[in-house]
């Protein structure tokens, strides 16, 4: 039995993961779906955000009354069964990046893109178990994979529909526009959290600091071609009040910019929808959106 | 020899085009470019936007200092010469419009786009002829066919990479999202404009308004579908503070919101492009940008 | 007894509204003002806003710490009674009404009006009874009608003070002005809530439609008239990022807009004062103003 | 003949006064309107704002290109037929203005107004005589009387429209409201400037003062009385980033801005519209009201 | 024992202040520190902001949970421990004043600072008393005095860096900038609040009045020098949307304006070092800052 | 005979330096001051930014009307006396620099601005050269380390007034804060500009990875150091906003910041008196400010 399952009035005695609390407000989860839960006072010290935790209890008006609570032994669950994680596999998301990074025809991109993703190098090691964000959407193992390859396959797609567009440029900037994120974020998949680095420098430098200094290193890398691949990590929040430094000022920049946020405005539909209650249409309201979301019946769909 | 030709220091007697006057200022086009004009000022009451003009003069720093300057005899020129026009010929983009059109499955949007973009339908007719905009992109003649087709290109061709994507609703949306243009502006070629309706009704409450009165008269037409395709319309701008008065809430929405946008911006930099003198590799400041755009060489591409 | 007279370490035994529920935080009310109240766990799931329920309990703290709840029969309470409504009373408005428009002298726009207001119409009979919003001024049954009756008698009696106002028409849009809000809340005087369509096209759209669909059926109504009219109706929230989608470009818009806006920052006063505890003269910081409100005390007045 | 006559082609040679002069630009004016003129650069040095200048030219492109032009005689011209003045005559707006006056019932604020209005009282000789603004609305010879007059009626015939006004409170801050304006503008009709009192510390604080210092030498002045006037001074401008140092907190000083802010509005499409060529039903973009302004045909208004 | 020693775990039976409470939640606190506090529901209403209270229970998680709680008898405690304060003692501030006005030389600006200031007078007698604010830094009895005369020394240590700085005018802005809290906040070290003056007129105006009000006294006061002065007072808020009614338009100005704000961010990096739990090195997310503060370790800096 | 001497009606014959060219607007500028120069069109092809010109003409109306215009010779002119410069000599300059870096105890701090600023050093000889903007303030030779110098001598003066700064970090963060524009402007000093590095990087993330790859071959130095430094250069424009990825979350972060745009701030002071006509209290209208500046009279601060 898992989250997504659990239905008004069921009593359960199983193990969760601790994912958040802030007073006495805690949030469990497993792979599935999270859940409120009402904890008593003297079980709270329990509840750090990372535990894995034993608990039954009953469900009622949507949340766990909580009964009883201790730390899970660890012949008690599977710690995969317990994290979020990505819809596809990681085996496919790998070779679907190759196969991306394969259409590259720039050598000198295709040399840059080897050292940050070629097999055993410590970039694709650290980069295919990395979260994309602390919390909401991709906040898992993977999601740095996850989410990089998606928008550079979106921008793949779309580069044709409008020309001028320097495809090459485009996939490389998309591929590598978050790998700021190693440094900005922890790693434990039980508890994502940022670095001191990334409070005090930012994922933007710091992706760009990694990748000039990879670029450093590689003999014969045109300046321009660095320039414009450097730019699109600056320039990839599209505002100077998102925190990029300076605004997109090629095409290939805009490009990643606007794939990059239309796939974070997408993910937050995703969000939302896992969070629907069963018959429901409307999400509450969502800062993100500006509104609720609206998702519209599947029957006419398929009709 | 067009204007995208003309050197400095040439000497010239043509057939232009008055776009715009600016108290002194006049620009002067063909099909290929625009040009700057300083004309004498007993001349100036002829540069009414939208005239043909015969002048002569010279090319210096980059604007023509006009020497003769008058009204074209009808057998001196082609409007067609003249007039900007979208890059692609009007047959192949109706091609390509029906083909598009033909993979929409749902029989209410098909009969919808139908009556739209059937064959002799005054809508169509009118459609067709349409420009996007008063200035800068797209803003001459068959450019609202363009620029609606691109974007359902292009919402199509990105609607398999993020997941839970309606295509049929998307590509509908994305098709009439701008079809309120048809009444706000002037269909003259020579010398666009906005109608009383467009200044005092704006064109999203103008499409609205057609689209609803379209659906209203095709039997059996579900509620909740056309609630969807009208959101897109009302929502594209996808800020209230943009002229929306109400903010995306769907996906179809969302996406059909960002690819407009993508598909402006990008058009900022082909519209750059265009102006951009010989050699430079940098545009002026742009309000749209904000900032200069930048042009990588060539040669590198071809590498 | 009624909620205004409930004072610190009264116990009672009554019937209220549930007005609203947010977690354990439950408001209830009747006609004369609403009272917090602390509920126990137990009950909570019988606290559905629209409700009717017999409550038992003693006011502590401002508050009612509430002993026994059940839902009330339906022989225990007028629902009047529990119900917020206007200061003046239906017939009284509605004959204000028909007297305001009987000072209209153009005789397209009382065809227009007679069709909206018109004894007997379906559109009278749904808008004198609907709510102008969902929370907050004028919440409630007839809130439509006395709403757009203030606003609209407040434009005309200072139609006169400033010049150049078109009276007929400025009076006109105000008492339509809001008449989407027909289409965007639900009429259940309990419990007030948008509907899809007032979410997925905003009141603004909806009441543009309506009116130009209304119009498009009185034979000879002027096309200017008809433009000066919808104008007031979609720029009457003055600004883009207020939702509509044109600003007020005419003298009879902004009217309508600025005197829309003052009854509104008005109403928020009469709000604030219901719910001023007794002997202060500062209300809370209300997002509304962007202050605390101050009533100066009566005896001054008087003096 | 005045500049409100002057047609294309016309040869003049009139009196006028330099309203304005940047660069090149000079403005000329009479009671009626403004014209812009293009002066040869040698006679620009006597086109300083306030000086009547004797000119002649002639009318092209709705200009006035000079031929010759020096200062006028005072035998060559009336300054009243120059300078722009009040729609209504002083007489009128004084007793207007007294028998506004004459409604306010509390002693305390008749004392008050009595100290500024009073017949030979320093401020009385100057408030009748002191202008608005620098330019744009009511920039002339006792606009400060018109607009504080005008304002006030507003209040007055509104204030009974929304309940809970202290209506002797808001008519006597309306009449005070710009009363700062006395020390922030010097008082030459011919060229209304800032003073340095007003740069340095704004209309706002300087009315406060004016008003507060009198309100000190009134004896048995209520003290919350004075707030309540005082603090419609002060809130006026209605948002902190208007230059008021607070916002309006009370039923009286929301009025009062906002009917001075409507009057403000008004005003300029009072000034559009006197600017507005023949047969044009569109002014031009106006930042004031984010857009162009509409003026219905007379036509229809009069059927 | 005080509060900044307590531990995890430590029972406790001590006198302590009450800072604030809103709802549940209550702040408890001595001079060196505050205390969130979970008090039972039946006690609640023994804590009203400013209540001396005896109270015993136990740290739990870092905040007390409250056994038991009555109002503290006057023999019990000594109120200065449980206030917080200042820095420095208020006799070392008061000569570091009189050292700092000692080296005014303008004979002017020195006897308006004698008025204020001087032994004896009102105007000193409240000021050293006063607190500079009502919640957050300085927000303490002799607050005003301390911050008043810590932006003066800044003004003054730094005004020869760069040049052309009035210093004498300067230091006396500096020391006069924030006069109006005497009127704006009640003097109650208990309990620090807004008084209705402050609430209706802001301590701008107040300060503004108050010093304009005591200039007109002083014999031969240069107008400019007073109004350079005013100015400092006026504008000290840096900008119209933060309640300064003019912005800095001296140098003099614009040096009390950056120092002051100065002042008030290094004072957030106290107020946050001070809540920071042992061995922490960043703070929350705070508002002011717009980020968490990090603060490094000890050991470094005296390495 | 200098631009700063000119005076109305004088003519001259001297060698000035082009500045600017807007169309027809050229400006002249010598060390002192410059000059608005109208130049007949067919001289105006001669006005090349930096471009040294000898020029002859009157001066009428504060602008120099030129009569003849043609490249001076080398022999004609010394640059140095055509060029802005800073008010300090630059032996002055280092010799100060030397002595501040001195103050300095942390060894790894010395370590590091050694590299920077040591004799020799390759980044110390563009240093001293470089400008510190394109225009505007400080826009020429040795720019950079005037600003700097006096940014980080304020830092210092002011550093102990408040408590808790670590003044070595906040010394050596002031001195780096712009290195970034070594590499962001070009540094010819008669035309400087911004590189495609400076405008596609921007100066901040340029300062960021010079300055941390300069520690990466440090041995020994300490990681948070290292981010406490690194932390200032890419907060210190203060906000997202302004062009920082990270907001100043230390104390020395902050002071830099405010130091620096109050550095800014005067700076525009300095400029707009410079450019004051003789008698004039107020500059016009400046964007930087807000406002116009007001100058007071320097008799009153002599007394």
């Amino acid at each position: 039995m898992n989250v997504r399952e659990l239905t008004e009035g069921l009593e359960i005695d199983i193990v969760l993961l601790v994912r958040e609390r802030a007073q006495e407000r805690v949030t469990l989860a497993d792979r599935t779906a999270s859940l409120s839960a009402v904890v008593p006072p003297e079980l709270l010290e329990l509840c750090v955000p990372g535990a894995c935790v034993r608990v039954s209890g009953r469900i009622e008006r949507g949340r766990l009354r909580v009964g009883a609570l201790r730390h899970a032994r660890t012949d008690e669950y599977v710690l995969e069964d317990l994290l979020d994680g990505p819809r596809i596999d990681l085996d496919r998301m790998e070779s679907d990046l190759r196969e991306l990074i394969a259409t590259v025809q720039c050598v000198h991109l295709r040399a840059l893109l080897e050292r940050v993703f070629g097999h055993g190098t410590e970039t694709w090691l650290a980069f295919r178990e990395a979260p994309a964000a602390k919390r909401y959407h991709q906040a898992y193992r993977h999601g740095l994979l996850e989410h990089s390859l998606t928008v550079a396959q979106g921008v793949s797609a779309i580069s044709a529909t409008f020309g001028g567009v320097d495809r090459d440029v485009a996939v490389t900037g998309a591929l590598l526009h978050d790998i700021g994120k190693l440094d900005a974020y922890t790693s434990d998949p039980r508890a994502i959290d940022m670095t001191d680095l990334g409070k005090l420098q930012g994922e933007i430098a710091l992706g760009y600091y990694r990748v000039r200094r990879l670029i450093e290193d590689i003999p014969g890398f045109p300046p321009e071609l660095a320039a414009a691949v450097l730019h699109i990590i600056l320039s990839h929040h599209g505002q100077l009040e998102h925190g990029s430094p300076v605004v997109p000022c090629t095409r290939e920049a805009t490009l990643v910019h606007m794939i990059d946020n239309l796939g974070g405005r997408l993910g937050s539909f995703d969000r939302l929808e896992k969070a629907l209650p069963d018959g429901s249409r409307w999400s509450g309201y969502d800062r993100a959106l500006g509104a609720g979301a609206w998702f519209a019946s599947r029957e006419r769909q398929a009709a």
